[in-house]
């Protein structure tokens, strides 16, 4: 039968290591010539909702199939529905990029297929994941000693952080009691800055502190927390009986890249006894740059945070990391070994058993990709890329400015430039919400460019997030001559 | 300088298209080779703690490196420190199994490095998600409609499960209150056996339920929970004032396998409007096997389900499915979608946004590979090879039953065999528990075998979980040799 597989013992075993060297050699002649031509696929995937899924069987396959016949489908039905994330012209969101080492990595992680769990289930993946930490450790100029742990992503960062931080809360034995029926128990407040992350909300759901349990804090014209008006709202709160417990402060907030004033808001947590997460997943990585390592000033200070190397650092997905000053009462608030988890290693701070870190328990070996790639490009090679990422978002941030008919929304601090079309004499509000929208529209549809948005003070506000190793001066230039070309459509 | 990377173009771009063709090719071969020699690597990684980290420098690289040195490195220093989860003869915790379809589908994932938060973001990440769910779905015998989503770990899923289950409580409105400081809320409770795995304490722990938020339930003669105690326990807390909300069975407990009769516990849970999550993550896969069909008998009453194809389904790492009945409820409890993330395309039910079902908002195309997977060996195919673990088992727990040295300590079901030794005339329990422990410590030390213990009333027990696809009848031969020459050391 057609695309049935002709194998010697197909009812056992896994597949072949002839076979699997065919097509793995196969797959990575793929990848090579996909990742050269990466930008010649509309970034974002033009397939109408549905046709993917209804272009397959419905039914599950009864017999084994050939890898040519998975492999043709996957080209034929698969590829057309991928949003291309590897373009040169993807600079949705934040544009985040892989690179070469990192899937080499990525290939050696899934063949090991370890669960790296304790230390002992891998001792190099746990070794290999503290000692890349604390190399990153370094490269961002922060100070030792600082726990560090990969996570799949930030938001399972920040709400592991902050039940650490309500674990940290005295007396209260949240851990154990729980929080529901207890009425000794005031209601707990976190702070954040109204542009913070809405995974920061998430957790406070998840952690049953509610959304009011979230108080968020205005921004200032530059959409940086107000730190007056924390404290304001803390001592509001204390008054009326809430129990405040952490803050969440962000450097290189997701709409507009903005920078809260970490060392004010670290003085008013450490006056209040509250922790300090800082949420820098996105623009962290550029405090490797020494003429950025300014911004995660008073991050020395912070209780834990957030750094994704998965963002910003040519690390594939996934590959968060959550770094904290107190381990222990991470540990304190997770850590859990039954009786078919124990062993004889003892776990100490050199070899810890990184599921006590969180709630996960299965982890991949992530650490071996980072290290291949700290490795492969080397402090100077990742601080001349981010630079670079850096000067074309600068590039096209002076050509929005020096445009009669385009004008930058908000700072641009690291390589997010957030503008809008504003041709002359258009000031109504609604008119060039819709101008920009269609211009974003249409630049998605033509295929060459994906871009993303916010709104700020309800004006709809464009987003070009440069942050892939494909995109040059070339793509940055010819954004703007779309851009232009559309700017009256 | 040895070692430092010879490119035309240091300081910008990725690595080129020639260099990770080199280098691909090179780590396809490697994994081949490794994959057919995995069983001639010491099964626990005999490294001392530490000595990976010390073995390489303790500051970040400064310039690239070649791949040629990293790989090196990777090779000298890494790879002593891995415990291979590949090896036939790791019968520890669960065996588990990656595969070279699965690998190959890594590669290919870590290549598009799409992020399918959203649909949009990679509409194919998301529809064959939704697809291969509803083909795991139709293997496993379950009703439709079922939604399926896929996380990292079942840790992560029960997590979700749960959460859903808090906020399905009608009037409580946990995601906007929260728990803390609610003078009108009851303790919550949850329900599970003693046996349960250990992240239902831990889901328990992150929601703010509180580990006294959990009563564990007694288990029979056979490990499996004891329903009329369930509902016992029920009606005593609701006399106390306790809110019971939702109750946890296993398909495969961690421990022995044990099943809980689900049926029962289903018939309680609707007696009293308990959400009723089964975790099935490494047994659930059996029920592809048509005289397993029934040990997922009553699930299709369950609101949520957990299978891991990353455990006994011969996907890499990592890949949990969580299925739900109640999608709407799930959704409610974690949809949150910030100016940022919306989009034109609408959320059907055909074409979700997959970050709307759970706390992280990034995720990997893991899909692929458990599409790549079903296709590969197709149902018949995984058929023959679940089959022939359990005819691994029932082999070794045939001999033990036939010898005088050992016993099964409890039943086997699926492909975990629980025993000890027992030599005649040596009934102190102590003295028991000291020699199988010595006996398990003299096997992993060997190198050949990787087994774990768990705890029976007391005794010492050793586990031997068949789930490798590369662990033959050969291996299980040799591992009873080397049982029984130490039986009496």
């Amino acid at each position: 039968m057609t695309g049935e597989r002709p194998t010697s013992d197909p009812l056992h075993g896994d597949m072949s290591s002839e076979e699997f060297r065919r097509y793995g050699h196969q797959i990575v002649d793929w990848i090579a010539d996909y990742l050269d031509q990466a930008g010649t696929y509309p970034v974002l995937s033009q397939v109408a909702p549905g046709s993917t899924r209804q272009a397959l069987p419905q039914q599950p396959p009864q017999h084994g199939e050939s890898m040519d016949a998975i492999l043709e489908d996957f080209q034929r039905v698969v590829l057309p529905g991928v949003t291309h994330w590897n373009s040169p012209g993807f600079m949705a969101y934040f544009g985040i990029t892989g690179s070469g080492p990192g899937i080499l990595g990525e290939m050696l992680t899934s063949a090991l297929n370890v669960n790296a769990m304790l230390w002992r289930t891998s001792p190099s993946a746990t070794e290999l994941e503290q000692l890349t930490l604390d190399w990153l450790r370094q490269m961002l100029g922060l100070p030792a000693p600082l726990f560090g742990v990969i996570n799949d992503t930030a938001s399972t960062g920040v709400l592991y952080a902050l039940a650490a931080a309500r674990e940290a809360i005295p007396h209260l034995y949240i851990r154990q009691k729980g929080m529901a029926g207890r009425h000794e128990l005031p209601p707990l407040r976190l702070y954040c800055s109204q542009d913070t992350h809405s995974s920061v909300d998430k957790a406070a759901i998840t952690l049953g502190i509610g959304q009011e349990g979230i108080r968020k804090i205005s921004i200032d014209a530059d959409f940086r927390m107000k730190p007056d008006e924390l404290e304001q709202a803390i001592l509001e709160d204390l008054a009326q009986g809430w129990l405040p417990f952490a803050v969440v402060a962000t450097v290189g907030t997701t709409s507009t890249s903005s920078i809260d004033p970490i060392p004010r808001i670290a003085d008013i947590c450490e006056r209040h006894q509250l922790w300090l997460h800082v949420d820098t997943s996105y623009a962290g990585t550029a405090a490797i740059i020494p003429e950025f390592r300014w911004i995660l000033e008073g991050c020395e200070r912070a209780d834990s945070l957030i750094v994704n190397p998965h963002k910003w650092l040519f690390t594939p997905l996934d590959c968060s990391v959550l770094f904290t000053r107190r381990p222990d009462v991470l540990k304190a608030a997770f850590s859990l070994v039954p009786e078919y988890l124990r062993n004889n290693e003892s776990a100490t701070d050199e070899v810890p058993n990184l599921m006590d870190y969180g709630n996960a328990l299965g982890r991949r070996f992530r650490a071996l990709k980072l290290w291949m790639i700290l490795r492969y490009f080397g402090q100077d090679g990742i601080i001349a890329r981010l630079r670079e990422h850096i000067r074309l978002a600068r590039l096209l941030a002076r050509w929005i400015d020096e445009s009669p008919n385009f004008e930058r929304m908000a700072p641009t601090p690291f390589s997010l430039v957030c503008f809008r079309a504003h041709p002359k004499g258009m000031d109504d509000l609604d008119e060039l919400n819709a101008l920009n929208e269609r211009i974003m529209n249409t630049i998605n549809a033509r295929g060459r460019f994906f871009i993303s948005h916010t709104r700020l003070n309800g004006a709809m506000t464009l987003r070009a997030a440069i942050g892939n190793l494909r995109t040059t001066e070339a793509e940055i230039r010819e954004f703007w001559q779309q851009l232009q070309e559309y700017a009256t459509i």
